[in-house]
């Protein structure tokens, strides 16, 4: 960076309000509020709604202009010198898991937020407009698959599909999207993708290694791959007092037998195998009632390529090997392959945390993000924050506001370098 | 059976109309009725309550009283010469499992109504009353346990524990059962418990026997015994791409490992255990989420008491062995001895069939009923009649009005000749 690059990355840097910050989480975090302390602010529901109405709401005391596309992403833009050309962008998500803590996604949210109005209350113009945005549905607990508005901005044929995805009551991400629209009657529409500079996303790290290591900000250098599957175990709703084990048809204990079987298919001494069975619905679930049916959901990451290749091609015959007197069915419901950052983004996350002193690490990322998706149609990269003891999708879930106002600074500094670069 | 006594057997069996049977079977399923045939009426939901009010309109036609104790079994009483001798009681249950059929319960609900009626029609008296009872919560599916309402009525000591059982919403019973009394306030209210003469519960078979070997009526000589638990798995939620499964608390994957344990332990060559895990409920059951809860049922059921014993102790061992990084808890909710129906009701219900010439065999019941309860406190027996290839709990059970009417004819000749024996 030059001399004039330096100064303007100091004064966006500098007028990060830490306080601020903090504040408007914990204002966030009455969005959805759980009784241990946590958040539940599950996609589309009236709680992410309101979240998104509250930043509507600080983006239009800023001048901001905020605009949605079709499948509810919204775009809090500071306009730039070159109005039309592509902007910088930041952003993360609102929704959060059922027992979700205050920080995963918001915290991405709330630094771009702050990173606009510190360059705003900084004075800065910039060359490309910067903007801030809300992925839609980021974790995929509601509705299925997740990264689900990114993946849309990214690949827009996408849309008709996402459209129709329903939640466990039936429900279609289009109603919800209706819904939605009905209660942000300001916000403007805009058309789905569109050209990007550049996309930077802030996250806390949900794992322990910044904190292991006394570093501040990661730089992430890449996210492991991710495939995740639906199987459909179907057998017979049946007697369990008058059934003998041989006439049964029992999913329950097909299903049990599958995911043992899968356990085993997973295991690896190394422990880089991330497998985890996080949904199984049993049908009709009354104790008398040997089960007819079941449905689990299966997630899957690594960050070898030929090993989520190699492993996640055996799922389907492991379950049928184990479906006893039942039928199955095998879906995959979404695949990332391995990402790695390379090149502007991570070079300039790296540049500015050195300029402004701030302990750095380069840090490869176990969880799904956004990112991911962008990093299909511009330069991408992210930049982590410690969060306590790397507990996360979890109520517990917490963060430092020196920490959590670093990672803005740093953004704020990468964007103004980027947009004016 | 004397003369005078086959006389008035002859006369209530024959006043038994099977078209009327069918008919109130078939409106009765309406209540509930489900897109596949079957019938979803759990107890005290607003159709246990609606099928409870026609029952009660019928009643009303005929002139007989209804009544209700305090845990809401509700008894259709036609009146004996001796108006405070003990009754003859017989009946059943009107709630279903989710995925439930048009006959399990109603059946002897309904037998119970038209064998008072056939009496009626026929112009018989009887020395002592006959009743008809609708015992409350039969199947436990949605509260815990289940024959709830006549294990009170045998032992109303039991009562303020079953009032606070709850629903899977925090609903207690204390609660449904003041929204059954306000829809129904032409009930009158009556005492727990009181003398039985005797109690006869007819019921489809659930099983194949009787289809099999082409007889109408199964004498039943016993009910095998059951032990109900429900195990609590303590984990801890964790993100599902960033934690490693050395630092998980996975409670599903302790879940699966304890039900895959359990199943060894039950497993017999004979086929004689019946091993249910009916019920399992999965928190936050999200799929990107390492559950951090998981609660299960079992359902375990034997003849002999030595293996019910010895089994069933050994459940709490077997899934602390199978916990893994989890806590586990361990109760067991119920607990019913294997009981043998022997002496007056059986060898009534015997001799009833033989009169009326109807192909009859001794039989053993897979499942739980009511008439366990009843048993404590006096003579007791059941009449089974075929149901279609044994299939019960499950919306496609299926009986013959000609079987059902049969069934009610035995019945009703067994109540006149114990009321007036």
């Amino acid at each position: 960076m030059g001399a004039e690059a330096t100064d303007i990355v100091d004064s966006a840097a500098a007028a990060v309000n830490e306080r601020r910050l903090w504040q408007r989480h914990m204002e966030m975090a009455k969005i959805g509020e759980t009784s241990k302390g946590g958040v539940d602010r599950q996609a589309l529901m009236p709680e992410d709604v309101r979240a998104r109405a509250l930043l509507a709401d600080w983006a239009a005391e800023l001048g901001f202009e905020c605009t949605m596309d079709e499948i509810g992403n919204m775009f809090v833009r500071r306009q730039g010198i070159e109005r039309d050309a592509a902007p910088v962008m930041t952003g993360s998500h609102i929704d959060t898991q059922p027992s979700g803590g205050r920080f995963d996604g918001i915290y991405g949210v709330l630094a771009g937020l702050e990173a606009l109005q510190a360059v705003e209350d900084a004075g800065l113009a910039t060359r490309r407009p910067l903007e801030a945005v809300v992925w839609t549905n980021e974790e995929g607990s509601r509705f299925m698959p997740g990264c689900m508005g990114s993946s849309v901005f990214a690949e827009p044929g996408l849309l008709e599909q996402m459209l129709c995805s329903e939640d466990m009551d039936g429900v279609t991400v289009t109603k919800a999207l209706t819904e939605l629209g009905v209660a942000m009657p300001a916000v403007r529409a805009r058309p789905l993708g569109g050209e990007v500079a550049a996309f930077i996303e802030a996250h806390i790290e949900q794992g322990p290694e910044l904190e292991a290591t006394n570093n501040t900000i990661g730089v992430v250098t890449g996210i492991q791959g991710t495939r995740r599957f639906l199987i459909e175990v179907h057998g017979e709703d049946a007697h369990a007092g008058t059934t003998p084990r041989k006439r049964r048809k029992d999913a329950l204990s097909a299903a049990v037998a599958m995911v043992a079987g899968l356990e085993r298919l997973m295991y690896d001494e190394h422990d880089t195998v991330r497998f985890t069975v996080g949904r199984f619905v049993v049908s009709p679930n009354a104790p008398s009632v040997v089960p007819g049916h079941v449905a689990f959901t299966i997630d899957f990451r690594q960050p070898e390529q030929e090993v989520l290749t190699r492993l996640g091609d055996q799922v389907e015959a492991v379950c049928r090997a184990n479906a006893k007197a039942c039928a199955v069915g095998v879906s995959e419901t979404s695949r990332t392959e391995p990402t790695k950052f390379e090149g502007l983004v991570p070079d300039t996350i790296d540049s500015v945390a050195k300029r402004l002193d701030l302990p750095h690490m380069h840090i490869f990322s176990g969880a799904s993000h956004d990112a991911q998706n962008l990093f299909k149609v511009c330069p991408t990269g992210m930049i982590f924050v410690p969060c306590e003891k790397g507990i996360s999708h979890n109520e517990a879930e917490n963060a430092t506001s020196y920490d959590l106002a670093a990672g803005a600074r740093v953004l704020a500094g990468v964007m103004v370098a980027i947009a004016n670069g």
